[in-house]
């Protein structure tokens, strides 16, 4: 149950009648901050956040220029939170490496995730329905500047974080190529287009093809890089980035759907069961952490 | 004078009264496309350009779905050139590198500056002064996506091209680096939002600070790149970087200057035969290409 902490609807019944989220954004739209998931639990869900966020406060210091530093700090670190930054510490740890090996590339997964949702909220003078935020706390050009430097501070994140963690840079190249394939064209910015084409043509949503982009892709991507961190092997990243799928695709498919369809239920159990196989590759290690995320 | 093709006011004396582009952007503002370039010269420059992008246009193909990859090919190759991405196959070459080792890095440049282009082009509805360009071929909507798909493209060519070309993965980290820190917030971002407040705050231009971390910082990391990527010493990396400060900000320079300003000259000539100093460490070498880039 702690996993719903990072859902943005609360718990799974009040999340199925959360459709209209989906149509506004791929993220979560209710901001929690770590402070209150840490003060409201000290489970190793909170732990794991409280750690990728102390380590991301390191990467964004508030030095000076404030004019630079403190929206992009702000931006960060109000932008909702996803379970993805979390599944890549909980997969890396899951097939035997350290979490300090996987926490730069939570991070970079958490600020890309920031990126997405600060531009898809810019106040563009033809949006054909404006996403109005309630309050911008910074000048929209201000906003637009800072996500495009925070994607290649992420990716600066990555590439500098192979000699504290002596992860191998071959390594550090493979997670970002799967960040950037994840986070680009043929991912999230995909799913972004098609719910941009969708909503343009009032056209009917294929929420299964948007998620899969968009929340199941994250998670995957976030599940596979925390294996390949921690040194897993083919198959242990192929398994994690299975399961990093489904738990997206529900997460995903539960925020966008009402309560009238029937069938949903039915297909969420499915697909939780062929989420859980995946971990019972796993058999003999301690799945208790990262089980949690299908319990959404 | 081939160099001058690669700037938006012709040759040097229209450069001079040029000032009103630097306000309106860092980047050059009149198209020049390759197909021009080639046309008018078959020199080596118009032959490093055309190279870099035919490497670009294998990794941008025109593929299904053509909604994400046409608009991307199309802000890709339509941008204003600069002389950034040739610079940096220039000095790759100059190290002794062979210039398939540089050809990722300098279509990584182009798509960065592509994107800053195109993102500084957007119509936000609270731009204090909307820079307006002419036609807008996408809806704003698609180009703010694609912008935020091609940063995360440029760094997928970079993490992908160790294989081919045996450049060894940490060159490519350090490369990577080098491009996040010019292009980000301490860098290109930086030199933009100078800008934005000071048109905000109707400021005086400090014309140097702006082109020390727009042109001078690009053309710097270009070169330093190239000269990584080369297999180029220490030392021969920190003569072709600060050669680079010195062509970038002789550029932004000139094209900020008005005719009126009598010391400029002066100045720019100063910063010239600084810059020719940095090349004398290579003495023996075959320095003609590398030596254009100052003659703009």
């Amino acid at each position: 149950m702690v996993g719903a902490l990072f859902q943005p609807c609360g718990n799974s019944t009040v999340q199925l009648s959360c459709r209209s989220d989906l149509r506004r954004s791929p993220l979560p739209s209710k901001l929690t901050t770590a402070a209150q998931i840490t003060r409201a639990h000290s489970s190793s869900w909170a732990s794991l956040q409280a750690d990728i966020e102390a380590h991301l406060k390191q990467a964004i210091p508030m030095k000076e220029p404030l004019v630079v530093f403190e929206p992009m700090h702000h931006l960060a670190f109000t932008a909702p939170r996803t379970t993805v930054p979390a599944l890549c510490v909980a997969a890396c740890e899951l097939v035997g490496g350290h979490q300090d090996r996987a926490l730069p590339a939570a991070s970079a997964l958490l600020l890309m995730q920031a990126v997405a949702y600060t531009h898809e909220h810019l106040p563009l003078t033809d949006r054909p329905r404006p996403k109005a935020r309630g309050h911008h706390e910074y000048d929209p050009n201000i906003e637009l500047l800072t996500g495009d430097g925070m994607i290649p501070l992420a990716f600066e994140l990555l590439a500098r974080s192979d000699v504290p963690t002596r992860v191998d840079s071959d390594r550090i190249l493979r997670v970002m190529v799967e960040i950037s394939r994840a986070v680009g064209s043929e991912g999230l910015v995909k799913g972004q287009y098609r719910k941009f084409v969708r909503t343009q043509l009032d056209g009917e949503a294929n929420i299964k093809a948007e998620v899969e982009k968009g929340e199941g892709g994250m998670h995957a991507c976030g599940a596979a890089c925390g294996a390949v961190l921690g040194d897993g092997s083919e198959e242990e990243i192929e398994k994690l980035r299975n399961y990093g799928l489904y738990v997206g695709m529900m997460q995903g498919m539960m925020r966008g759907a009402e309560n009238a369809e029937k069938g949903l239920k039915k297909e969420l159990e499915e697909i939780r069961k062929v989420a859980l196989g995946e971990l019972e590759f796993f058999e003999g290690r301690n799945i208790e952490v990262i089980s949690r995320f299908i319990d959404v």
